[in-house]
Order: C-alpha cells, then structure tokens, then sequence
C-alpha cells in the first residue's frame, strides 16, 4: 500500500529548505500564499477543460505530467505548512472526516449539490 | 511515526462520496475548483495576521481548530482530486523532491528569495 | 453608460479603512491574501455547477445577489489594491489588451483553447 | 479623473474573444477558474515578500510591471465574468460599499482586525 510518511516527507523539506536558507521566508502566512499560487497552477490546467475533459486529463502524457507535479507542489506545500504549524495532518484529516460525516448525513443529502453548498455556507 | 495513508484516506473519501451520490459532482475540474475554496478560507484567517502572527496561529485554541480544519479540508480534497486522476500522490511528491533540488541548487540560491522566484517563473 | 470612477472606488475605500484604522492592515501582501480569500468564496458558489448550470447563476435569486456580493468584493480589494500600489487600473487594462492582441493573434488561436493555454504557460 | 469604462472595456472584451471563437470557453465557471489563476499569479509575486517589501513593491521596475499586468488580468477576467452574468459591476460594487459600512460601524471595529475577521465568518 501507497503511504505518504508525513513526518519524513517534512523532515526533508525541513531540511531542504534549512540548507537553502529559506526557513526565514517559510511563516505560516507565506506558505498560505505559496499554497495559493500552486492551486492557481493547478486551476490553470483545468479552466478551459470541460468537466468530461478534466476527467482524461491524464491520457496526454504532457498534460499527466504537469498535473502530476502541480499536485505534488500542492501537497509539498501543504505538508511543510502543517510542520511549521505543528499540526498532524493525518490526524486532522481523520477528525474532519468525522466531522463532515456527522454534518452531511447520506440520508439527507443524497445526490444533492444544492444541500451540499447550504451547508458549506452555514459553517 | 505519523502516516498518511493515502490509499485508505483515498478509498474513504470515496466511500463517503458515493454513499452521498456525490461522485456524479466530482470531476477533477470541480475538485480543483473544491481545493480553491478551502485554500481561500485558509487565506482568510491569515490575510491579517503579520508573519510573526502567523507563527503563533496555534496558540489561540479557536484559530488553531479552524487552521485545523482548513488544512484538513484542503488535504481531504487534494487526495480525492489525485484519487479521480489516478496520480499517486507519494510517488508525486518524491519526484517533484528530486526535481527542484536539481532546479534549487543549495550553492546558488541560499537565503536568497529573488533567486527563488526568479527561477520560479522561468518554469 | 455605466462606469467604474476607479478613483472615486479608491477614495471610498481609503475613507472606509481610515475611519476604521484599517489601513495598517491594508499592505499590497494582505490585500492580495483578502482577494484570494474572495475569489474563492466566488469559487466555492460555482465549484460543483456544470458549466450550463453556471451560465444561468443569475435566475435564481438568492445565487444571483450572492455572486453579486463576490464580484463586487473582488472588485473592492482589487481597485484598493491598485490603489496602495499606485496603480492605475484602468491605463495598465487598456495596455494588457494590446499585449495580449498581440501575443494571441485571432488568426493563430481560432477556436483553440490549447494554444491559448500553451501561449499562457510560456509567459 | 481616470475612469473605467466597464461598459467600454466589457465590450472590448467580447470582440476580442468572438474574434478568436473564444466565447464557448468563457462559461462563468470557467472564468471563475481563470480569475483564480490570475490571483495566483499576483499571489506569487508576494508570497516571499514582508508586509513592507509588498508595499515598495512598485519601487524594482520588473516587479512594478509584473504586478501591474497581474492586476489588469485579474480586472480582465473580473469585467468578462460581470458581463457574461450580466451582472453591473459598478452599481454591484456601491451596494456591497453600503452593505459594508453598515456590517462593520467604525465605532466597534475601529483598530482591530479581529472583529474584522470575526464579522466575516459569520457572514
């Protein structure tokens, strides 16, 4: 099974980013833009695709590759903000399934965007 | 050590879509437009925080849930969004280690930020 | 006809913030955050639509005052955004067109969103 | 008085895009997603910068220009969304003004973001 190790994957970038001196730039509040610009990235790929489009995204190799990396610059990003946060993120993403699992009961909500988006905005 | 298990975190976020009849919503172009969201709600907490602020994020127990839970948002749909492309997002983020250490070289771009993003936008 | 008197925007934007003691918030860096913390408030009303869906946002009520809400949120940070930079939205727009006239001439692009994204990756 | 002339520049807009068979892709989802890119992008720019560098940031002429048409994109995209919506940017803006000064009375927010932020996530 495909495990992503959190702690080692932050230790590097810890480590990455100590040899480059580049901890100094790496506050929690630069990270979150950093995060916003590889999501930006991401959203380029995808903002003329239609939603059938998107789905095959990964048939052109060169497309598959410039997503792959988007996602990854994503997830490096976040992980390293999480470090510096001090937060688990596997931990966090345990609670907040159970969390979204009591907010949107499957009884009440299935097959509803609409139900979905109200909810979302009561939060 | 903390894992992240992706592929169980991944086939949960699956079952919990599909018990929902959400699937039908989750095209990658719509997930990428889900992970904006949450990367925008993470951007509000801290849009008016200094640097130095946002070290100290954690020590309100308030912001430090809602940090929690934004993270946690933005991990849960950056996992999906990687699941519906079939992008092994580990493997990913190994790559994408390996390639900005040979674009970042140590040696010529310590402490420095402008060498940072000048290489940046290069890509 | 109706028009955007930027400077009169940016004057009302100054008044609101200074009767506030905003403006010590309002660096270029905190108001690029609160734009992105908007556009994705824009991003999470549109974000499980279908295109067709998104077109007709304005015939339900309720949707329509909301992206209305955003679109004018966006606007406000970023007319006080141009403003703290002294940036003049309205010349650096009508410069934008001719460079993009140029750089995606209708004879090359016609109809193609590919090259339109492969001329926007070489930027 | 520089003026915007949305009408104007909306209409510049729709001929640039019918021009280049354009208008199929601009779905307000879509641009919604492009936007996002462009704020991105401006995001960028910032994200390695303090509070006081982003206010000099028109100070390196490169940088100056770099932002300068990372904001134009970002009004662009903003005017080409208003119209296809059919949504009056101008008059949507003085409104949200309105709504604005009455959700936040200086006498009780005056100096504090937090009230700030706090009155946006009720919202």
């Amino acid at each position: 099974m495909s495990l992503i190790k959190t702690e080692a994957l932050a230790a590097a970038l810890a480590d990455f980013a100590n040899e480059r001196e580049w901890s100094q730039f790496h506050s929690p509040k630069n990270l979150v833009m950093a995060l916003t610009g590889e999501v930006g990235e991401l959203s380029e790929i995808f903002q003329w695709m239609t939603e059938a489009q998107s789905h095959a995204a990964g048939r052109d190799p060169q497309t598959a590759q410039h997503v792959r990396e988007e996602l990854a610059d994503v997830l490096l990003y976040l992980v390293r903000l999480a470090d510096v946060l001090n937060v688990d993120l596997n931990a966090a993403a345990i609670e907040k399934l159970a969390i979204n699992a009591a907010k949107y009961p499957a009884s009440k909500v299935r097959g509803s965007s609409e139900k979905y988006n109200a909810k979302k905005e009561k939060r």
